[in-house]
Formats: structure tokens, C-alpha cells, sequence
């Protein structure tokens, strides 16, 4: 099964966090399945917040920032009948806004479960809920406004 | 003229973004001026977006919490007519949640200056105002509600 993130255009897939052609990146991997994407991540330990044992802060949000957009693509190309990856011209979604809630601390050296829904799809604006979870516990939720990447000519 | 992060104690200093105990990091130095903090940083180049060229926007959100929650310490030590690193309790904040508003694409490879004020500050909680600039334009802002971390005995 192909990530969301497989199907981005190579021109557009240098990014840090999910991008396959960025070879020092976190490689985050998300998926659509039913009305929801999920996405699973395990930070190396150098991801320490202020307090040792705990994620910090910024990792969470990028985690989300990433998971975000490429939710906003898979809902959009089902939006429009099209599979990812069908040929035609790509989908990307930029971040407009992305709120962060940090619920509780998220532990650190294990496994994370970032998930997202779609919540509204208008032109090129997409509204996403976020949560991140950590052995079945969400610590994190966030609020994003992506927005439709259109190339200039 | 020593950071802010500088004067966080040993065992809050482990944080990724800014903890000068953490060997991987990215060892964010905050600093207070009159009414402003500010604090200065050049992304290596594999922090790009999914576009090359530009910041990825999870970095963007990193830097801010960082820079946010050393200005909310750096207010909080002046509010109770305390020097930073004084050897008293130290005062140290955590983020409640985060509001990060994409301006316009950050150019990758050139020095960004992060910039924070406070809106309020009131108990434990404090609302703190972000920018992130490049060359003179505001392409990142940010929102802050910061809590004040009060470890357990």
C-alpha cells in the first residue's frame, strides 16, 4: 500500500518531514482509509523535550503539520473521483494555519498515532482535525487550514 | 550576554529545539530587550519544504514554541522583579497550545529572526505574540498560551 505521501510529485517531495526525495528527513508516512488517515511514527531519543522523556514540542507539531496536508490531498482527490497517483494533474496542499493543543505529555520511544479527518473541503481550502496519540491516549490535537497548491505558469 | 535558554536548570535542558544539554539539537538562543525577545537561526539546507527553496513549515512551528515559551520565562522572571538565573526557583513554562499562521513561503539559507512580545501574563498562564522574519518581512506569525511548569514534589 502506497503512502499519501508516494504520490506527491518528485518536484514537490524535498520536504523534511515527509518527503521521499529529502534523504535526512523523518519520512512520515500517511494513509487514508475509510474517512480517516492515520500515520504512525517512533522519535529517536535526540527528540527529547526540556524534560527528558517526554516528546518536545516542535517534533508534535511538524508531525501534524505533515499528516495535515496530505490529508487535505487524499480527501481532495476522493472529492474530485480520482485516485492518488492517477496520472493527472497533482494535488498538493500547503499549511495556512495549523493549531497545536498540547493535552498532556507525549511520552518518548514509542510508537505515535497521528490521525486526521476532514472536516470541511470548499475551493482550494480544507479544514483538518488532528490528534496524536500515544498507546491509545491522545496527547496532542490539532486545527489545520490547508490550502491548494497552484503552480504559476 | 547570556541566552535565556541559558539559564534554564540542568534538568529542564534536554529539549531538542533549545536545550544546550541536548548534543543533536538545535540549540535556539533567546534573548530579552526592552519589551521584545528575539532570537536568531539559519535552517540548514535539509530543512526544506516539500518545494525546495523554502523552510519547512514544521521547523517554523519548532522555533517558535522554543522562542515562546523562553519569552514567557523571560517576562515571568521581570514580573516578579527577578534577575534570570538569580539561583532562586526557577521559573520555566511549557506550551498550552500554539497557533502557527503561514504567512507567505520563508526562504531557506538565510538568517531568520524570531521575535516575541507578551499580551498578558496571569498566574501561571501567559499569552505570547510570535513573528518569524526574513530579510526584513514577516513570513511566520504565531500565538502562544504558555503554562508554567510547576514540577511535582
Amino acid at each position: 500500500m502506497h503512502a499519501i505521501q508516494d504520490h506527491y510529485p518528485a518536484e514537490f517531495a524535498h520536504c523534511y518531514g515527509c518527503g521521499s526525495a529529502n534523504p535526512h528527513g523523518l519520512h512520515l508516512k500517511s494513509f487514508i482509509e475509510g474517512e480517516r488517515t492515520h500515520a504512525r511514527f517512533t522519535p529517536a531519543a535526540m527528540y527529547s523535550g526540556g524534560y527528558p522523556g517526554n516528546v518536545y514540542g516542535g517534533l508534535l507539531a511538524s508531525l501534524l503539520d505533515c499528516h495535515g496536508t496530505a490529508t487535505a490531498a487524499a480527501f481532495a482527490y476522493r472529492a474530485q473521483g480520482r485516485a492518488l497517483g492517477d496520472g493527472g494533474a497533482p494535488i498538493r496542499f500547503v499549511t495556512g494555519s495549523l493549531k497545536v493543543d498540547y493535552k498532556r505529555p507525549t511520552p518518548l520511544g514509542i510508537e505515535l498515532l497521528i490521525e486526521g479527518t476532514l472536516r470541511s473541503l470548499e475551493g482550494r481550502k480544507a479544514v483538518i482535525d488532528l490528534t496524536l496519540s500515544a498507546d491509545g491516549e491522545v496527547c496532542v490535537t490539532g486545527e489545520m487550514l490547508a490550502v491548494q497548491f497552484v503552480a504559476k505558469a
